[in-house]
This record gives structure tokens, C-alpha cells and sequence, in this order.
């Protein structure tokens, strides 16, 4: 284990390659003409960047707690790293393939914005006429970090670490990136076919959802499904920090501080709010307990479910999106449990779903009462933008899963991306990292025997 | 446990009830004339309201960390869940309730913003002229939220859930809405009597200091008041986010991106600073250790005693109002654990007697210097004001300790408000919602010996 | 213990004067001619405070995981009471010495700003002409105040709490002051010499990392180094708090929501995230497993080596800063760990050495591409840049360490600083402070045998 073996130096060769290249490329002026750019529309992108990079910590608390004790921190930084590896890949060629001049409404020029290049120079059309495109570029950064780290909770408590490294490189490039073109460039297909998403139910939660499932999928079912959540205030924190980092999320998604951020910002804390008293007012209809984690999960599913319409639909019906989005996805939960497959902690039931909800929701419920630039949903008597978002859901749920599937499966080809049994009953935090979560806990069999002692400095009482 | 029953299906009913008619209501036009919006303005309410958010999960922490280990997410979920409860409530009523056309002064029109109807409309009077009313609501949406779950300190550990949830209801409606009204509409009662109260003194901490005292009166005293911090760091993090989320409610309060927020960004912080100082250094004065818990204690006393002056007094000042509100409330805790009243986690003290210090200060040395809109103190030779605020808080602990206690007892009588006897020893994170804070501890007998064995999955070793 | 003693009066009693004293100081106009101000600027560095106050709290975690269990809340409390010590001294007179007029390019006259007087009258200088001073002042707080905190991870785990509070009151008068005058203030010695440092590679991180050195020094090591991190989660938080609120550090200090802002935003994110990776991907091709806290302690360095060349360097040079600086810092903390110096959490090789690579890659890699106020490296061809960044290096490191090393040495005849071994054997929590990280662990010795049992009220199974 400790001796330099080629396989190991890889992944670091690369980042020191990219490092040195990068060391090389000439500075371009950083200004353009900045006349344009209005203070406060940069201030609030800028804020929303920042909250949408704090929901992915967020993200590992909100998963991180409801693992089992003996995969807390493995399950933590999956989420968390993706900050470092997609950040990268982002600047490196992530904007230029998602945001750079359409090849033919498939996917952007890479060496468009090649290490952030040309990122201040007026581009040749605008999303974010106010801002940068620099800022641009940085506010779709936190989304791309955030979109393979909500794979995670459904390959938990068994994936390799490295391979789920490998992953979320391919991700990026073959799934996440041709979605966000399509569904946000100007040229894009989706975008052309006149599908709606304000603020990324096709591109960050189906996206997600359908490559958890895929996951899911070629990792099979864990040894032992029994999953205590190790710590709930972990999942609490998760939650408040998620539903906190989501007003940068869709009121960001405004690209301004104007009335339409506003707006986004009021469906989505109402989408939130309903979805979450109405996952655990469900529970406790059935005869269950009312949940700390069903609150805080049915909140979630809300927020999940009102990205796509939070800035096409008025507030009223958004408290209805997020009530029919909780209770589709607990039922769905439910039917979950009884399936075959193992997504550990209900990504696709709650983000894949949720994401749909939405998705069809924003063809009902749009108004242009709302946004003059949004579309008139079914229920309000027009049916072309219902069909169009029924079309790019399955289109992105299509492309997603079978993509997904392909790399899992190709990963684990080449080096089964599974732990070993004995790795996965020993847990995942000292197989994969060599570390524990909390010191000086104990572990006890049902006997209340001690199973394991941790070496804890002895007190001199 | 596992049948339907109809108790049990009322709350989900009528969730449903609320979801279904919402789809129903007509979008209006969001967008009303723009161009008095100033949207640096409308970048920093929105900032404010989503840190006033992430004051209530903040206050999760800080109030699950000092609670039995038994009750830790049974806390948390009481405070959190009002995010829940109250977004929704004052969407509906709420806030036509507290800022609608008032009837008399006593409370606003409910039906004006129902379903936050005409939030974009220009409003017949004007609070907030430079932000859109949808986003003013939304910012006052924080303050309703975190003002009820501000009363579980004083109830944690005894109080059964479902009892706590249709507390705040009422609470919401008959105590915050009103007080809100009275307080901060231009036409309301106290308003008009020139009582100020920058960013809730009375509205947010007397009103939540005397509901809980109210609510720990009826709830009597707890079987065992032996309390040992479940989680300090909780208490930490909580105090942290407080801290933080309250320069969104004080300098948030000033509705715009000026002057005057900054001033109240400064006073905060420094009666903030002063107060988590004097509490630890008085302990220490007094022979005790300099506790963790003290210096975060007092830092909150310090955030509630400077709201209401927050942008009314100059900053020197506000050093002395941090200083004088921790020795009170330090004193006052001390008394009340010789009292007969079992206020858990000191709601009172802290919260009550922060927000009388802070209303009386205000009336002491508020100065047209920091605010022109303001009022003078006594401090600085006039008495107006002074009498003003005293007549102003003895009707707010009035009314709210009054109307929380009937609401207490007349609930108490329908259904008892108080766990049993053996739920209440087992805790009420087990008996109330079926969780565990955190898995795989254990607790011992003061002979070492394990009284409960978490059923962790042995590790084979 | 329980009896009045002269010398814990002291405290209470020089904060007592203060908190009497401000009583009396006059309240000034706090609004001067606003017609020169930017709304969107005083939002986004309003921002910028308050997400740099978030930092200090998310440093108590940074820090408070890593150490071993028996001194968590220690630790944490170290890092966060500079909330309160330094925002007083701030106030009082550190400002006046950081920011006043200086007295010959040493240091700002005291009496200029006593108690954040005229600061809101126009400023003989101006560092931030488009908002109010005292926004200046406030931001600049922040800074002041987390400086200090950063000393705390090198003398944990052994030093008295109330020696350590004298500390941050020496340091923040004698060393931070000074130094953010020299090198911030337009009449600053290292100002004027050249030196560039965007956010605090010099004034924060140098001046910390050299402060700790002097520390563990005069400290001397612990009776048992053997660390095992108490909760890793909180590392993770801390983390994620600290890379949210650098943004705030980094962006903020373009003072301004501007293209400047933006550009310092995205080389901060570059930095960290390379340097996160590096620091993991370096671990793992030496033969070791990727650890979490690798990641973590990685990106952390990244943002420090970052921090005086976010806003002057371009993106791509950023991601070779953080690659660089997160090799040397790895294979630093390699070799102190063979040193005598026990700096507990490795400050002086993470912030330390981290400011210093900023600093001297500010003189390589600075580029009036990026900021025209800023220089030209030697990567560009010129060289004076790059001398005085090495002559300011010099000069900070020489002062820091120096003094430091007197302040400890002074405290130490005076009072011994370090607990007697008896009590660092039970750790700091319960000998400094009275209090337990969390109730209801157990302790057991090497053999399973319990050491110590809470005393948890027992359950009635």
C-alpha cells in the first residue's frame, strides 16, 4: 500500500499537467466594457453563486446523516469533492461545452472558453446581459458541482471512491453538459423546441435522478439495507443549509435583482413549505409517526420540484406543486422499498420524480401573467408548451439513464467499481479513507458486547 | 397505530384542502410599474430574507444542543418545522393579517392578500417604496417564522408535537399578526403612538418571551429538570447562524441598501460582542468557570436586546445596551431556577426581559442623529418617547402572555398539551417521532452499566 | 473556586468601564452626503461582512473536529470569543490604529476613530469611496477578528483560556493593527514600498501563521501528540463555511459589485478546488489512502494561497497557486511532524507557508490584465514587484514572529499559559471550562473497560 505504484500517480499526473498548462496560458484583459453591467444585478448573482455553493456541503450533511454510522464521511465527501472536480473541469472546458457556441444545437465549442477564456469579451449572444459573463459562467458553475453530487446518495454505502471520481468527470462531460446546452443555450435543442426550466429541473434533477437509478442499477442491492440514519441533526442541517442555498438557486436564476427574482423567490420557499408539512402530514394520516426526516425530506422534494417553474408560475399554484410533488414521492418511496433495486437514499423516487413533477407541472401551471418570457400552460387553456415539456422530459430522462448506465457500466468493467464485501461490512469511511467519523464511540453487537474499542486516550482519574 | 383514523386525517385534509383551492386562484400579473424599484435595494432585502431564514434552523441547533440527548431532533423538528407552518399561514392570511389595510388599527384586512393577492400591485400605503411589496412580504414572512419557534425553548422536552402545531397556528394569528399590525403599519395602534421598534422587539422577542412563559406555566415543570447539554458545538453553530442571520434581520430592517442598514449592521454587532463577553466574564466574576454555553448565551441576549434599537441608537451606545441586557438576563436566570417555573431553556429571561431591556433602551437613547425618522430618549432630555415605549411593552407582555395562556389552556383541556409520564422519561425524540438523534451510542447506568444497546450492525471483525 | 477574587474581577470590571464609558460618548450624525455612495457596492460588501463573520464560526469547526475529543468545545470557543474581544477592540480603538491617519506609515492615530467616531464623515483618504466608511470599518472587522482565531489550532489542546484571551487582545493591538496598516493604509509602509496583498496574505495569514509558531513554541509540546480527529463532519462543516464566506474575503475586498469582485470570486474557486485535489490526489500517489480531511485541509490551503492574489492574477495562473501551494504545505506538515515544534493543527504550515507562497506568486503571477491598479510579475517580465513582495514577506514574517514570541514569553512569567499536565490530561473542556463536547459518550480504556460513565439519567425500559 505505501509504495508509488503507476495507477496511483495517475490521477495526479493529471492534475499536475493541468496545473503547469494552465501556469502557461496568457492572462487576457479582465475588463471589458463594463457600461453595460448593472452593480446590483452583480451583487445578487454573486450572492446566488455563493448560496448555490453552499448547498453542496449542504448536500453531504443532508446525506451524510442518514447513512449508516460506518459511512458517514465516505458518503460526506463524495458529495462535498465534487466541488474541487467539477469546479476544474468547469473552468478547464465544462462552460465552453455547456454555454460555448452551439455545434449544431448538441453541444458547445470547448475551446470556446478553454481555461475561462473570452469570459469578459461580449459574447456573441446573451443570457445575462447585466453581468459578466464571467459571473455567468461562475453562478452555472455552483449547478454543475451540485448535479453529480446528488448521484451520491443513491451508489452510498458501496461505491469505490475512485471510480466515483472517474464518474463524475464523464458526468460532467457527456451528461451534464449536452443537457445544459440544450436546455439553456440559446441554440440549443430543447431550448429551440421551447421547453421551459428556469433553474434546472431536466438539467440538474432528472439529470441526477436518472443516473442515481442507473447507479443503482449496476451496483445491486447492499448487503444489508438496514439503514439507521447515524445522526438526524446532520440531515436537519442538510436541509436548512439546502433550502437556504435554493433561494440563491432559483431567485438567482433571475440573473438580476428585479421582480422576477422575487417572484422565484416566493414560489420556491411556498413550494418548500407545503411539500414538507405535506410529506409528513401523509405519514401521519397512514398511522405513522410524524418524522424529523420527513419533514425535512418532503422540503427537499419541494424545492426539487418547483426549480423548473419557480419563474414561470405564480405563487398560488406553486403551494399546489409542491403539495402533489411530496406525495408522489412518498409514495414512490414507499413502492421503492419493495422493488429489486437499491438507491439508498431515494434519489430518483425524490429527485428524478421530483424533477418530472415539475417539469409537467411548469406545462400546466405557466402564465406569462408571471414572466412575459415564459409560455401559458395547460391550465390555462394552451396546450403546445405542455407537450413540448412532456418531450424534453423524456428526452433527458432517456439520455441520462441510458448514458449513465453505459459509464457505470464500462467503469465497472474495467475495475469493478463495487467494495468488496468485507470493505462494505466494515463501512466505507476506513475502507476508502482510513478515517472515522466521530471518536470515541463504541460499537456494541446485540448483546451489548463491545464489538470495537476505539483507542481512546485513557483519562487519569 | 397502523388504521386510519379521522384525528389523524384532519391536518393532511386540510393541507389538501389549502393546496387544492390555491390551484384555483387566478395568477395575477406579477409585474407592476418598475421603475421606482431600486434593485440594489431589492438585492439586499433579499439577502436579509434569506438570512433571517437561516435563523430558524440556527435556532434548531442552538436550542437542540442544550436540550436531554433524549429530545435533541424533537427540539430541532419544533423549531424548524415553523418555516413549514408559518410560510404557508401567512401566505394564505398571514400577512393581509399584519400588513393589509387596517381595520382600526387592531388588525389588517386578511382577505386583501389572500394567497398574497395584490402583493405587486402598488400598496395604498407605503413601507417599503423602493422594493416591490411581494418582496417586503417575503422579508416579514422570516420574522413570523422564527417568532414561534423562539417559544419551544421554553416548552422543549414536555410538550406533545401536534399540540406545539396548532400552538403556532393560533399563535401566528391571534398574537404575532396582531402585534405585527399594531407595531409596524403605519396605521396601527402602537405605531401611532409613537412607540419604535426597529426590528422587533416587541413583534418578535416579547411577544415569543411571554408565550413561553406562559406555555412553561401550564406545562408545569418537568418530571426531572436536570439538564446536561446534549451538543455543545450544536449550541455553537446555532449561535453562529444567529449571529450571522441577524444582520439580515436588523440591517435587513432598514429595507434597503443605505446609511442606516449599516448603522444597525454596527450596533448589532457590537451589542452582540459586548453581551457573549459580559455574560462569560460576569460567571467568571462571580467564581465560575467561563463557559462556552455563557458566551453564546449572552451573544443571542445581546441580538434581542439591540433589535428594537438597532437603528435608532448610535453605536457607542449600543456596547452599553449588549452590557446591561447580559447581566440582567444572567441575574434573571439565576432567580428563575430557584422559581417554581420551568422555563426549559430560558425563553424568558433571554428573550422576554432581552426584548424589554432593549425596548426601554431604545426609549433611552434613541437619537435623530442615527435615524431621523427616529425618535429622542431620555438620555438625551426628552420623555415622550420613554413613555411611549414603556406603555408600548406592557401591552405587548399583556396581551401576548394573556391571549398564549388561554390558547395554552383551552388546548390543554380539548387534549393534553403534555406528553405522559413514561413518555416524557423515554424522551421525546423516541416517543414522539419514532427517531434517534444519533445511532449507535449508549447509555449507561450510574454504574456503567448499559441500559440500551443501539442495534448497530455488529462488524466482523 | 466559588469565592470573589480580586483577579477575576479584573475582566468584568475593564469591560464593565468600557461598556460605561461608551454610554457617554456623543452620538454623531451618522449620515453624511450619501449622493456619493453605490447602493450595490454597500450591498455586496455588507455581504462580504457578513460572510466573513461566518468564517470565524466555521473556523470553531474547522479546528474543533480535528482535535482530540476532550477538547473540542476548547478549541471552538477560542475561535469564536475573537467575535467578541476583537469587534470591542475594534470599535474602541483598533481601527482608528489599522485605518486612522497614519503616524508616520507605522501606525493609525488611536484617537481618530475612538469608539468608530467620524466614521461617516468623509475620510481624509479614501479606500472605499463608494461606500460609507464605516461599512469599510465593519468589513474590516472581520478580518481583524478571524485573524487571531486562525493562532488558536496551534495552541490547542494545552493553553489557559484567560491567557489566551490576554493574547488576542496583545496580537490584535501590537501585530494585527500595525500590520494592516503597513501594508493596507495609502500612507503604509508596505503600501508605499509596493507590496500587494489583495485580502490578507500578509495581514491575516502570515501574521497568524507566525503567531502560531511563536506559540507552540513557548507552549511546548503536548504530552501526547496523538490526535484523532473528534468529528470529522464538523471539518467538513468548517470547511464548507469557511470556502462559502472566502468569498466574501476575497470578492468582498474589490469593495464594489464589479467586474473586480468577480474575477477575484472565480480565482478563489479555481485555487481551492485545485488545491483540495492536490492535496488528496498527492496523499493517494505517495502510497496513502484520499482522506477526508486531505480534501478539506487541502482546499483551505488553497484559499489562503490565494488570498493577496485573488484580485491581481489571472484564472489560470490561480489554479497553479493553489496546486503549488497545496504540495509545499502537504510536505511541510510532513516534516514538522519530525520537528519538536507541536503546532497542533498545523497552522504555521498551512497559513503560514500558504501566505507566503500567495505572496511571493502575487510578485510572479500579477498581471494589470487583471487589475489595473495592481502590478506586473516576474512571470510577466518585471521584476520590482516581485522584490517587494519578498521584502514585505520578510518584514511581516521578522515582526510577527518576534513580537508573538515576546507577547507569549511575557504572559508566561507572568502566569504560566499552559494548563498543568494534570489537567490536559482530562482535557480542556472540563478543566478550563466546566463543560462536555456531548453527553452521553463513553470513554473506555484500551482494554473495553469503561473510564468513565455519563451521568445519564437512566432509562425506564
Amino acid at each position: 500500500m505505501n509504495t508509488f505504484t503507476l495507477n496511483r500517480l495517475i490521477p495526479f499526473a493529471v492534475l499536475a499537467l493541468a496545473a503547469i498548462v494552465a501556469m502557461f496560458i496568457p492572462s487576457l484583459p479582465n475588463f471589458s466594457d463594463t457600461s453595460k453591467y448593472n452593480g446590483a444585478d452583480i451583487a445578487w448573482v454573486a450572492v446566488g453563486a455563493s448560496l448555490v455553493f453552499l448547498m453542496t456541503p449542504g448536500l453531504s450533511f443532508f446525506y451524510g446523516g442518514m447513512v449508516n454510522r460506518k459511512n458517514v464521511i465516505s458518503t460526506m465527501i463524495k458529495s462535498f469533492v465534487a466541488t474541487g472536480i467539477i469546479s476544474l473541469l468547469w473552468v478547464v472546458v465544462g462552460f465552453g461545452l455547456s454555454f460555448g457556441p452551439s455545434i449544431g444545437g448538441f453541444i458547445g465549442n470547448p475551446s470556446s472558453h478553454f481555461f475561462f477564456k473570452d469570459v469578459n469579451s461580449p459574447a456573441p449572444w446573451s443570457l445575462a446581459p447585466t453581468i459578466p459573463l464571467l459571473l455567468f459562467a461562475l453562478f452555472q458553475m455552483k449547478f454543475a458541482i451540485i448535479t453529480p453530487a446528488l448521484v451520491v446518495g443513491a451508489v452510498a454505502e458501496r461505491i469505490r471512491f475512485t471510480s466515483y471520481l472517474v464518474f463524475i468527470v464523464l458526468f460532467g462531460l457527456l451528461i451534464y453538459a449536452p443537457i445544459a446546452h440544450w436546455t439553456w443555450h440559446p441554440d440549443g435543442l430543447l431550448f429551440k423546441m421551447g421547453v421551459l426550466d428556469f433553474a434546472g429541473g431536466t438539467v440538474v434533477h432528472i439529470s441526477a435522478g436518472c443516473a442515481a437509478l442507473a447507479g443503482a442499477i449496476v451496483l445491486k442491492k447492499r448487503k444489508s439495507k438496514e439503514v439507521q440514519p447515524a445522526n438526524i441533526p446532520y440531515v436537519v442541517l442538510g436541509t436548512g443549509l439546502l433550502w437556504f442555498g435554493w433561494f440563491g438557486f432559483n431567485a438567482g436564476s433571475a440573473l438580476g435583482a428585479n421582480d422576477l427574482a422575487v417572484s422565484a423567490f416566493a414560489t420556491t420557499n411556498t413550494a418548500s413549505a407545503v411539500a414538507g408539512l405535506s410529506w409528513m402530514l401523509f405519514d401521519y394520516a397512514r398511522g405513522k409517526k410524524p418524522t424529523v426526516l420527513g419533514f425535512c425530506i418532503g422540503a427537499v422534494v419541494g424545492l426539487v420540484a418547483i426549480t423548473p417553474a419557480a419563474g414561470y408560475v405564480a405563487i398560488p399554484q406553486s403551494a399546489f406543486i409542491g403539495f402533489i410533488a411530496a406525495i408522489i414521492s412518498n409514495v414512490a418511496v414507499y413502492w421503492k422499498e419493495k422493488s429489486g433495486i437499491d438507491d439508498t437514499l431515494d434519489v430518483f423516487p425524490c429527485h428524478g420524480l421530483g424533477g418530472m413533477v415539475g417539469m409537467v407541472l411548469t406545462g400546466v401551471f405557466a402564465t406569462k401573467n408571471v414572466n412575459p418570457a415564459g409560455g401559458i400552460g395547460l391550465w390555462y387553456g394552451e396546450s403546445a408548451l405542455f407537450i413540448s415539456q412532456l418531450k424534453g422530459l423524456a428526452i433527458v430522462v432517456a439520455y441520462s439513464f441510458t448514458v449513465s448506465l453505459v459509464i457505470f457500466k464500462v467503469l465497472d468493467l474495467l475495475n469493478p467499481i463495487r467494495v468488496s464485501q468485507k470493505e462494505e461490512e466494515r463501512g466505507l469511511d476506513e475502507t476508502q479513507h482510513g478515517e472515522k467519523y466521530v471518536q470515541g464511540t463504541l460499537l456494541v453487537d446485540h448483546n451489548g458486547s463491545l464489538l470495537e474499542k476505539d483507542p481512546v486516550e485513557p483519562l487519569a482519574i
